[in-house]
């Protein structure tokens, strides 16, 4: 089958391998229907070090497939279903899944290999969703429903960590497809006010219509001048953090309001940060967020999909098959792509 | 009067001032009544530097005093009133007042010069709280009450900005005034599992009849090895920092359960820390916490020390009168007291 591996920095290629096999009867091979690549996937296109041996990483971590072959201890599904699968595998029965939190499941762990014909999926009873019966592999649903698996339930994530609603304000920085899902989820989550930080003008333009009441397109001091301006010099009660550099975490602690939450979704690139009486202590501001548990999400955020309230598979504006991947990179990675569809 | 001024490290003294006069209208002049000495005052007793012109300090930010004098914006009380004041006044007004947060208040700031005979409260109206008529200034419960200034709403602060109840398992990193009344709050908001964490066996005592039900004496990696060993390895879902220095960080992030909460009220005497992914974003750790609205906790927390449920009083272990206030910094100190009671 036909599978993408990244080897280095700006080195992915398309490969020939055998399909995956069920390595525990918890398994299942999903036939990949769409898949896609990830802003976190642009981390180890920008820096990855070829590995001594030349081996390199089967990418993707976002799925939807139909089941081909499932374990013995999968129930509950049978061959053919359509499901989407979190990024974030787990049992779904653990003490932390049961609280909602998969991504810290004790069997749980990351999807890999999504970008591919085919994928296994661990802990597949837990992880898998099952779509429902009218949507098939040719739904026009699908790129909306493939947001599920990680960016619209990341920027969800984003927003309930950070206890958006109606009354508060909400400041969501980067214009990534998770900023923009993260502007959806605020909306939906009833937010008046949503400013959302970004510099190009087709993101920013989607992110209006997903809900964003203001654009801004400076940074840094600047950036936190504007916000303040917009909200009586207070800062917004809410910022939501979908970029993981920290200039952009510097740029949270100058927007958030006293009291306030700075909720983080992207992938912090740093270690230590400013967490002492100037910056967070002094004004109760509390820290949050993390990888998000997709799984726990789905069900509460499939209805609106799937009656067209929300849209947002609008993130996707480049589709590829398997052999388009590389190429698909390098746009994501130029800005020429937001997000990439991958149809097989 | 007589005042304690602190000119620099180990170095308080009893003076002779003249009474405080009103500012502004919003003024009150009290009597003090009872005061206190804090462990946050040790921080500058262990490393204030000598001003070039001389110039003191007038400690002290926990009162309760009667009413001498009030200014003519301040209605609702009258003279002879014994209130009690909380060591970060406010307006109680303003946008943040209203939402609790007096320690962000416009007007606000925070108290000093109790330690003496008589003290000015700016934004007295809103910030004094009228003790019920049935308490004299000889009431046994004016030990209880004064933690109302400051240590028992800090301690409850800690235990509601960690979400503290029925269902968390809590640690409490600290054996001072301010954590043993975490241990009272977390007990207060219905935890069953409260590991106390301190090696002074009367204070550690203390904590056990308030609440604690496991004590830990060991400290860094040891400490959070046996916070594990009683978490059947995961940690508690909640961390109140009552201590404020880095390595007290660095135990809660090893201590906190995946998906739980730091919560600190220790003023951070540092100013970066760890928040990466492997500290806090990976297992979707939240740090929250800070100054404490103790103002906005009074109602609340009075009528359980009315009834004797509880008696946050017993955090102070030694009365002096305002002689006595240097030789209380110098127990204090050295933790021959806990906390010193400030009887004029």
């Amino acid at each position: 089958m036909k599978a993408n591996i990244m080897y280095a920095a700006g080195d992915v290629r398309v490969e020939e391998l055998p399909v995956p096999r069920l390595l525990e009867q918890t398994d299942v091979i999903l036939k990949v229907v769409a898949a896609c690549v990830c802003g976190s996937d642009l981390h180890p296109y920008r820096s990855m070090h070829p590995h001594e041996h030349g081996e390199g990483e089967a990418m993707g971590h976002e799925v939807i497939g139909k089941i081909e072959e499932m374990g013995s201890d999968v129930s509950g599904f049978k061959k053919g279903d359509l499901v989407v699968v979190p990024f974030a595998y787990g049992d779904n029965t653990c003490p932390f899944c049961q609280e909602g939190l998969m991504t810290s499941c004790e069997h749980g762990g990351f999807m890999t290999g999504c970008q591919a014909e085919f994928v296994r999926v661990p802990q597949a009873q837990g992880s898998m969703f099952k779509l429902p019966d009218e949507i098939d592999e040719d739904s026009p649903l699908l790129p909306s429903l493939l947001t599920l698996s990680d960016v619209y339930g990341t920027g969800y994530h984003a927003a309930v960590m950070g206890r958006v609603n109606e009354d508060t304000t909400v400041t969501v920085i980067g214009d990534g497809a998770v900023g923009l899902l993260a502007v959806l989820s605020a909306k939906k989550l009833g937010a008046k006010k949503i400013i959302l930080m970004g510099r190009h003008k087709e993101r920013t333009d989607l992110g209006i219509e997903f809900g964003a009441t203001n654009v801004i397109s400076e940074r840094g001091e600047e950036g936190v001048a504007k916000v303040r301006d917009l909200t009586n010099g207070e800062g917004t009660h809410v910022v939501l953090e979908c970029v993981g550099l920290k200039p952009a975490y510097d740029m949270s602690v100058g927007i958030v309001r006293s009291g306030g939450v700075i909720s983080r979704v992207g992938v912090p690139q740093y270690d230590e940060a400013a967490v002492g009486f100037e910056s967070l202590f002094g004004r109760n501001i509390t820290l949050t967020g993390g990888p998000a548990p997709t799984r726990a999400y789905m069900e509460e955020l499939l209805p609106d999909i799937l009656d067209g309230a929300v849209k947002p598979g609008r993130v996707f504006d480049v589709t590829v098959d398997l052999d388009g991947v590389p190429e698909g990179y390098r746009a994501m990675n130029n800005r020429e792509a937001l997000k990439v569809l991958i149809r097989p």
